[in-house]
């Protein structure tokens, strides 16, 4: 089955200007982008009008989606209060049938919003996996590690097993953060990484006292410990938030195999500070986006966090100039699938994966939107309530209010059912 | 004609927990809240099934609704640039069907987001009136005055005149700002709006320079300029942006009189900084919210701007206790509505003016809503593409889709020509 997206615009984040014309998809990929593409019959063409816009699909490359069973739990609380009194106690009743629930109601709230794979740290992750499946969503997939079992390893390598014949699903490891888990384990953990070949997801340098730690327990600034944990030899190091990394310690992390994920909305939030974000990108750091779990955010929309991230940056910087609308569309597409270990995803060319979203022009915000400045319209005016269609992998995944998925009623019904229980 | 909004939660500023019930809207005011509430042959009922809340309509306290025709241009430039060569010259272009299609636009995209009032400072203001009053919206009206002429005290009285008996608007004075308008100036516009008995809308300390420009030609601290320019006695002053005004000089704009709009993403986008909301709140400032122009946000979702005041200031601060969702909600609606000048707006309360937003729930980020955390939902977890329907004094602006104004696809369609022609 192909499918023909006539007349359309498309952007992604290395283009300035937005392409016009037809996009053929074939199986899994874009096949053919051009004018007047002809048609067989086994095509399914759906003529957009010029009113359309495509663009890759967004990633999510940090969150915790089973989470959003804990949305608005202990709200506006000190951290500590929050993590120990209100999140901690109930995660601890959590089921893997209430993960399965609690990430398919992230799923169901983030197909409709254009995204299209996710980062995922969490416990239970064959049933992250398993909800994701059905979805049919790009996925990287972490069992969050916390101490030093040595049958978390063993852990580590079935969740491997258990999915590696799934293009859709990478499985990554994740040691949960340097203050839960000390610096031998992160070498275990990142040999083990090195061998079969996979990245490591790992939170670094979320909060402020989090420098203070890694100087008291080990005499090392956070790029030393990033050195000697042997994240820095991974194939692939995902650090979720890096709010507190100096500006000449940045060169440690500009490499190729380290991504950064930047979760504005979250750091926000839980007053864990601002990122560096306008020397990350002067640096060449690769950053992504993530929105982290919905209990810190409480929204699972990468569109928001692209805006946020293009916005914040410049007031906080005092200058308007930085974190370009189209540096940042790359951090929530390309750079973000990159972070989840998926190559030929992100970019509308020919033979790329078709992870795309179909965003709707026709609407007020939108007058005056041209193909030089279409980026800047997505990004500034935009949000995720513009998207129509998302499509993973040449399929819709969520099509006007209409997802893959068969029965997402059950969703909302079982995850209220979780919710009340583990609130109980 | 009644219209009783049946089975509903209902929640306001001032409300730690939601109300569970009906609420009755006869005429242009709330009648009656309260259980089972009983119905005559004239009320219209809609039954929400427990799974809508409503708000109090949302504020949008500072605007250049006209400018959704310059949405976009010479993005990303340095500030003086971006005023000087992209925005200025264009502005130059445009008539008075300019003004009204742009604002039209800008109501369009305001009523689909819950947006029941505005506070509007540009030219041509008659047009801007006009386009409100066709939409039935709630405004404050400012022409707003750069320079010394005479022949401005005359149009802005003209302009008090041409709307003093319509009840949804209010006419304020609109000297630009500090910078642009001489303090004898402001002494003049400030002594006709005592006489008038009506309010004064300023620009007021938005870029870190204007602490400089008042020190040098007037040596004076921003909070002298504003006891001296006569803007302390005035009924009403309404000063957007307050983005650098100092700790110790808060006392004094912490005053019934003195209402601070804040416009977080604005005061981001165009690298002016983070204004000290935190700080305002501790000292009891009347704070409320807005989006200033579509060219400097470039939303005019004032739901957006709740969320941001929510999250913004807890990183800055490094404190996620502060700026609480109750206080950002009373900010949009109630603050708001008093910084227009209007009274009984902005409640859900008994006799208040039926200013209403209703809230679709049934969405997958509300599961786990109860009356206990409505408020922090709506604010940290929602959004305006949640709001299914906006009532303003006690009549439908928008309704699934649906504007009380005849042809939308009219306004975008002349707002596109205008575009075309002032940007060619």
């Amino acid at each position: 089955m192909k499918c023909l997206l006539k007349n359309v615009y498309y952007v992604d984040g290395f283009m300035d200007e937005a392409g016009k014309g037809d996009i053929l998809i074939d199986g899994d990929s874009i096949s053919e982008i051009g004018d007047h593409i002809g048609t067989s019959e086994d095509t399914d063409v759906i003529d957009c009008n010029f009113n359309k816009a495509i663009i890759p699909g967004l990633v999510n490359a940090h969150t915790h989606a089973a989470m959003t069973l804990l949305r608005g739990l202990g709200e506006e609380k000190p951290l500590k209060e929050w993590l120990e009194e209100r999140i901690w106690p109930v995660e601890a009743k959590l089921t893997p049938q209430d993960i399965y629930w609690g990430t398919a109601l992230a799923l169901m709230e983030m197909a409709s919003m254009g995204v299209t794979g996710f980062a995922d740290m969490y416990f239970e992750m064959e049933e992250v996996g398993e909800a994701a499946l059905k979805f049919g969503v790009r996925c990287a997939l972490s069992k969050g590690i916390i101490g030093t079992k040595e049958s978390d390893i063993e852990k580590a390598l079935r969740l491997f097993e258990y999915f590696k014949d799934q293009k859709l699903v990478n499985v990554q490891v994740g040691p949960h953060a340097p203050y839960t888990v000390p610096i031998d384990m992160y070498k275990k953990l990142c040999h083990m990484a090195k061998e079969k070949n996979i990245g490591v997801h790992t939170h670094f340098m979320e909060a402020a006292w989090e420098r203070d730690y890694l100087k008291e327990k080990y005499d090392m600034v956070p790029v030393e410990f990033l050195e000697n944990s042997g994240l820095l030899s991974v194939p692939l190091a995902l650090l979720a938030h890096c709010v507190w990394i100096e500006k000449d310690e940045m060169e440690k992390v500009a490499v190729p195999s380290v991504k950064v994920a930047h979760n504005p909305s979250s750091n926000l939030k839980l007053g864990s500070g601002i990122a560096p974000l306008k020397d990350y990108l002067k640096k060449g750091v690769s950053v992504c986006l993530g929105t982290d779990g919905a209990a810190s955010n409480n929204r699972l929309d990468v569109w928001e966090e692209m805006r946020l991230a293009a916005l914040l940056h410049k007031g906080n910087e005092l200058d308007p100039t930085c974190c370009k609308s189209k540096e940042v569309l790359k951090m929530a597409t390309f750079n973000g699938a990159r972070a989840l270990g998926f190559d030929k995803v992100g970019r509308i060319q020919k033979s790329w994966k078709a992870d795309l979203v179909v965003v709707d022009l026709d609407k007020p915000h939108y007058v005056g939107v041209e193909p030089s400045n279409l980026v800047q319209y997505l990004v500034y005016a935009g949000s995720s309530s513009d998207v129509v269609g998302t499509m993973v992998n040449g399929r819709w995944i969520y099509y006007y209010g209409s997802y893959s998925y068969k029965d997402v009623e059950e969703i909302k019904r079982e995850a209220k059912k979780s919710r009340e229980r583990i609130c109980s």
